[in-house]
């Protein structure tokens, strides 16, 4: 058992030693093709080497480290998660999953073992999307859904993405073969902190991800009347940000009641030309509704615009309903979540699966392969924050239970 | 009756001349000490000297026209309002009140009328405090009440409200001697647009003021605890823009019970570090309580202080509450108001009373003189706007109501 606890030592040494490799002095911020991102990277890589993987990095400037199984033509299990963040990030978000990924092949590579298919470490350049305003640029090079119009898009230094690829030694030429095909990938696993309180408040270390929600991102605007705070009669106004408040509030109720099933929240409220001595004649608000099934998110939405609707009636206000996006729910393989099962039982862990309500590289990967995720217990569920933490017992369960879910997947495919 | 049209037609006459004169091609703003506004000032010392009155400029740049009577130690009625302006403003805030009582003034300078008292024309040089972020320094000069710690405060360039007194050619050593004392005035009286609807809904030329609402306005700030919009599950959350919402409806709703002595304004409402994705953590919102009655105000903001606070306990959120300024509420005369009554009905007006919920001249001139004010109505209540209007036969109206009170007061001294 010491082992267990000297690699999680192990990989909070590696999290820390990437964590010292910043765009800033203070905090960690390594943002997709900076000098501080190439460092970090290179570092992986190094490791990655050092573990006896074949390592290349490809066009989006991934990390991907192979060891291989002794026949060519077997297919692929993929590892991974990306080392790239956002301004003043934890160090944890991302990292951990391709730390412990670099763990668990180097014990493999270690060992020996014969595996019954390839298995590929990679290391995400770009999750978070924070330089060029995207998402999942890396994974979505893999999972060969890589949008090329993107490649125009450009940084607030005003250089492009295909500029910053370039820069970093990318062949976007090569684009296309960097993607992995449905046909030679076995399946895709990914560790990640939780970046939300119920695994902390529930004092289990790990958890099963069954499904990736979906999301509906709507802006609402509410029209009535601007006016005079002091001189307007209650019964004479048409206050925008009222009908907001009500809304708000139908909103909160309608998704606590379906708390099993989504979240809804509004996090964003702009009153425009906004006094303390006028009364609100236009109020922008953000509304944010997550959920693992889709029928769910559209009768939330549905019926929240119903409610919405109703409110502004009474109230005599006009309002505009956008839709700013929607994403679909990734549910997760029924067979890799039944293997993750299996293998936090064998450590007599209690079994908990929640949804993720963040957005992760399995979601554009869920296109090419079954995916199962796991996620490890964050301090009070706080990511994207230098308070991010995670403590060394929770990493030395995670190792456990993924050993178990490696060998209990290598069995099952030698079986 | 021809003659009262031809008095409103040169009283909107005068006020687009006025309304000509602005620091931007476009629109009107004619703010404290700027070039346009000594431009408007002169034009209205040249009218004030043409009707015939003794004209001096005092040392905040208030233009004073006296009408005398024939008795030295008399005591002053005076009519006031203000010539300055808000940034875009429309042209008849602040100059109807001025050029009405020109008009009034020059009548009885015409008629060669023989008056009981002095009659002292005012147009105030500032009211709007747009500049310099204060309020009613011309009339506060006037009432004594100037704070000449002010005197150091700086405009967006730079420049002391001292430098700007000086350069209109103000002398502040004879601010004292600017001040009208209690002993010496009998009455003041200030034309005013509503600035609200009421007017406008009830179809009626003008209105009498009772009293000049007093207000509180204060700060809340409520905190709960941010967090990632899609990971916290509803139960985990402390939203603090849920709890503003409850307190903006609790607001309403308690303004609304007692709408005949109050109104309740949330109208500035900031999310600390707000997006879409991300449960408020810290929300700060104003909250502006007005009532002409003193009791109302304390009790009102005692009442909503301890809702917040239950909604707080509630959501477990806590909160804030600043108390950023208070004013007292002004009555107006009941002999004044007598006066306009009367003066209203000679003319088979619906006599309406009104609070005035926005502040006016008339409060600090209040410390020192009985004061009485007479709303216009003005177009749908809209004001500080280029669309605020107001209809000429509510001139001649308000010109029909006025004389009459002139001509009831003169009445009355003599007596």
């Amino acid at each position: 058992m010491q082992a267990y606890l000297q690699r999680a030592q192990n990989i909070v040494e590696r999290i820390n030693e990437l964590a010292a490799i910043s765009e800033d002095e203070k905090g960690i911020t390594r943002t997709f093709g900076t000098k501080a991102f190439i460092q970090g990277r290179d570092k992986v890589e190094w490791w990655m080497q050092q573990a006896g993987l074949d390592i290349r990095i490809d066009s989006i400037g991934n990390v991907r480290g192979r060891f291989a199984c002794s026949q060519p033509d077997a297919k692929t299990f993929v590892i991974a998660s990306h080392i790239d963040t956002v301004a003043n990030a934890g160090k944890w978000d991302g990292p951990l999953g391709v730390i412990i990924g670099l763990d668990l092949v180097e014990q493999l590579s270690q060992t020996k073992t014969v595996v019954p298919f390839h298995i590929e470490l990679i290391a995400f350049s770009d999750e978070e999307g924070v330089r060029f305003h995207t998402t999942y640029l890396g994974s979505k090079v893999v999972a060969g859904s890589f949008d090329t119009s993107l490649l125009e898009k450009k940084d607030a230094a005003g250089i492009t993405l295909r500029k910053a690829i370039e820069e970093m030694g990318g062949d976007i030429g090569q684009m296309q073969k960097d993607a992995i095909s449905p046909a030679e990938v076995l399946g895709y696993f990914e560790i990640h902190i939780e970046q939300g309180p119920v695994l902390y408040e529930n004092h289990i270390p790990a958890a099963i991800v069954t499904a990736i929600a979906g999301q509906r991102r709507i802006e609402v605007i509410f029209r009535g009347m601007a006016g005079h705070a002091g001189t307007v009669p209650m019964e004479m106004r048409n206050d925008a940000l009222c009908s907001a408040a009500e809304f708000i509030l139908e909103t909160e109720k309608y998704a606590v009641a379906n708390k099993e099933n989504m979240v809804a929240t509004v996090g964003k409220l702009n009153i425009s030309n906004a006094a303390s001595n006028v009364i609100p004649g236009e109020v922008i608000c953000s509304l944010d509704v997550r959920s693992a099934d889709e029928t769910t998110l559209s009768t939330a939405s549905r019926h929240l615009q119903a409610l919405c609707n109703q409110i502004c009636i009474k109230r005599n206000i006009e309002f505009e309903w956008k839709t700013i996006q929607q994403t679909a729910p990734v549910t997760c393989d029924k067979a890799l979540i039944q293997l993750l099962s299996q293998s936090i039982k064998q450590e007599n862990y209690d079994v908990l699966s929640l949804v993720s309500g963040a957005g992760h590289d399995a979601v554009p990967i869920s296109a090419i392969a079954p995916v199962a995720m796991m996620f490890v217990r964050c301090f009070k569920g706080i990511s994207h924050n230098p308070l991010e933490n995670v403590e060394l017992k929770d990493i030395e369960a995670t190792v456990k239970i993924s050993d178990n879910f490696i060998k209990n997947l290598i069995k099952k495919y030698n079986q």
